[in-house]
């Protein structure tokens, strides 16, 4: 235990280089003194298997893994307090002043985000000295890992909902951290999703944010005022013909005052939200009611349960999507060595060994479908039938290309959804994309098998 | 849509004022409209049912809460882009004075960090004029949800691990954004962890960062000087007697080699990490070469796995937790308007009603045991065996204790769930607590009940 007080959490970006887990550091303090800090390594962060229940897995993450990438530095103060630890009382002096100076000039490919990616394929490579590559793994991990989540959980919620349907991200106060509720909000747009209810993060993304009214405003006027029906009235009167939550008491009882003042043509309404009950029978009633409104429902939706209204005759217009699209299990990515020196490795361990080497994914479409994917040594050359999709993003620490709009990536997810098949996209038992591996990619895989079995024999 | 950049996500302190949801706002400009935004409204915070499979939740997050509230307020820049989205365009002038100029100066009423709480009852209260209490739920849901769900995981995994087990948060990489690790890490602490390998979490903490080395360090070495061994030998020459990680090609082979330099006084070592494989069968080949050394188990392991690990016999001492901490099903917090301007209300959706009121917890318990809860209001006198829970945390917008160590919230944990029955601790099926509800509180629920019905009837 160090005698620092307890202080705040605190994050600002300069903070992100210490953002890592402590055996980078000690690797890095390790490399160092052997001379390996600046042996040329290649990194590849993958799925080994894609989460249950999921065929697919939209890429998102990688703006802010390269945000992260050319801004990262250590502070003087940060340093200071890496050294107080005691941890590094043994290191060579070279780790100090790598870390002092240190930037990231390697080289990064990825494939770009909004990509449909499957299990063992490379989302993205980084090629830089040991040292940095090895440093940036648990941020790279951290960013790719949440987006793709939430931005493949939006993407199946809109192939399930339908074109049509309004789908809006509600999540905020159900997210992990503030902060990751703004990276949920952005991975939700890119994923398919409409607007989000989060002020900061619409602001931020250049986005209009979205929302109704909560109970607490019917709750409210009835307790001071007297009646759900002036609540109404009153929120209409500073946003006209504002969606209204109508379940706060009895939902057909509203819908049908309601119903009854819209005919008298002394209120007009473009929306309602349903937030409890049966959605079914309720949005039945509503739409019966109110034919020419908007309903909304929300309260823990998630793909199957949208699913589960449609299939049923739920007569909806549109989702409010939080809990179940901002939390639940992990995307497990992993960061793997895959080439130090020239040289490619891999992992044995069982259940858990990996392909060497530098790879590329090749993949099998046109603009209607894909049929399959060859993972393949990145100098392969490519069928004419295939496309590369690892693309070079950043070269010697800069990075190549304009920052992606986040239409560009909803465009791309939505494309590459569309592309796959339905059995791929199906919630029930979903299968995968099938993975080819080249010729050059097995051999290599036999080739560095030998080379670990013969040197574990002479030890 | 609104015509401005798409820029990067940017967090800073003076930024989370806008982190909330669009409807607090709207909601705060129809009570300026409406002279209601300085009616004083108390909300309380609070879980309708426990998360699947558990029997109680340490709250924490208060902390964060606190900092949020002390300092929330609103930049000239921050008014300007809400005014140009246009959603404000017909509210009154009021609405932005408000904002302008607003500061939380507010009562807050909260558990401490650390205690046992249970469905229905309130973690915190909020005391404010209406707007201001409106205005901070997302925010404070945020930090109560997602702390307390890491921090209750961590209870429980430490309650079945026991007491001399190392547990170490590793989930870094897997949680939802970087801000959600250092939360997450500070959350599993207070839980009961003993160290996270998260360096800036555990610096700003004023802990010593943990951690051991990575397959790739072993593979890096393999691949350019030959040998498993050579990458352990390098790693003790900066960090002596460090636990080495023994999995990546042979787990029972490595074992075997570090034991006979063990035998031969070449090696020093404290412990070794097996991250795959069957770790029952490896922990005790493990045990047998090298019966002194600390074994520590790491991979996707959570408080089932460490209770399965025990039953057949495992032998681990110390266990790495990521993912399974970190992430998963949100703890679903809501946060209620309970009294407005004196008037107590209550929401009356089907499956979702609640108590109306300002409550407080009086909890029944000895040095050695919690017996049941009481829920009543929050003028109501203890019985003498009972201990109101909710304290004055926060007066006028000021705080009225000291930050509490995190030494002492870890404390309060332990004796938490300590003082709960077998049934409620245990991990399949687990009982609740006894919630009993006074008779002030229920003769209220009829009262309100009532004048909703009335109202209702009367329109």
């Amino acid at each position: 235990m160090i005698q620092t007080p307890d202080q705040p959490l605190d994050l600002k970006a300069s903070d992100y280089a210490l953002l890592t887990d402590l055996y980078q550091l000690s690797m890095i303090a390790c490399y160092c003194g052997e001379g390996l800090e600046n042996q040329p390594a290649s990194f590849e962060l993958f799925v080994r298997r894609l989460p249950s229940d999921f065929g697919y897995l939209i890429a998102v993450g990688l703006e802010q893994a390269l945000e992260y990438l050319e801004t990262w530095h250590f502070s003087d103060q940060q340093l200071e307090a890496l050294e107080k630890t005691g941890i590094f009382a043994q290191v060579p002096q070279k780790f100090w002043s790598l870390l002092q100076g240190g930037k990231f000039g390697g080289d990064v490919w990825a494939v770009p985000e909004g990509t449909a990616i499957f299990a063992n394929e490379p989302i993205l490579r980084v090629e830089a000295p040991l040292w940095q590559a090895q440093l940036v793994e648990t941020y790279l991990l951290n960013t790719l890992n949440y987006q793709t989540l939430v931005a493949t959980k939006a993407a199946r919620m809109r192939d399930i909902a339908g074109p049509e349907a309004i789908l809006l991200e509600f999540g905020a106060r159900r997210a992990f951290s503030p902060q990751g509720s703004l990276w949920a909000a952005r991975a939700a747009l890119a994923g398919g999703l409409d607007a989000t209810s989060n002020v900061l993060a619409a602001l931020n993304l250049g986005q209009k944010p979205s929302g109704t009214m909560a109970h607490s405003l019917i709750m409210a006027f009835e307790a001071t005022q007297g009646s759900e029906d002036d609540a109404f009235r009153a929120f209409h009167r500073y946003f006209p013909a504002a969606s209204l939550l109508i379940d706060t008491y009895d939902t057909v009882a509203a819908a049908t005052r309601i119903a009854q003042q819209v005919q008298k043509g002394e209120l007009e309404i473009t929306g309602v939200r349903l937030d409890s009950g049966d959605l079914v029978e309720l949005s039945q009633k509503v739409r019966s009611l109110l034919p020419d409104v908007k309903i909304f429902a929300s309260g823990d939706l998630d793909e199957w349960e949208i699913q589960r209204l449609k299939q049923q005759g739920a007569s909806i217009d549109g989702y409010g999507l939080g809990t179940k699209l901002v939390s639940g299990a992990a995307v497990n990515g992993v960061y793997k060595l895959v080439e130090i020196n020239g040289i490619p490795t891999m992992k044995q361990s069982s259940h858990k060994a990996t392909y060497p080497g530098r790879k590329q994914i090749f993949r099998a479409q046109d603009d209607h479908q894909i049929y399959y994917d060859r993972l393949g040594l990145a100098h392969e050359t490519p069928n004419p039938n295939e496309q590369p999709l690892l693309q070079l993003m950043m070269q010697q620490g800069k990075r190549i290309n304009k920052r992606e709009t986040l239409a560009t990536i909803q465009k791309r997810t939505r494309r590459s959804v569309e592309s796959l098949a339905p059995q791929i996209r199906q919630l029930d038992h979903p299968l995968s994309l099938t993975l080819e591996v080249s010729e050059a990619l097995e051999n290599l895989r036999s080739t560095v098998k030998e080379r670990l079995q013969s040197e574990l024999i002479n030890g």
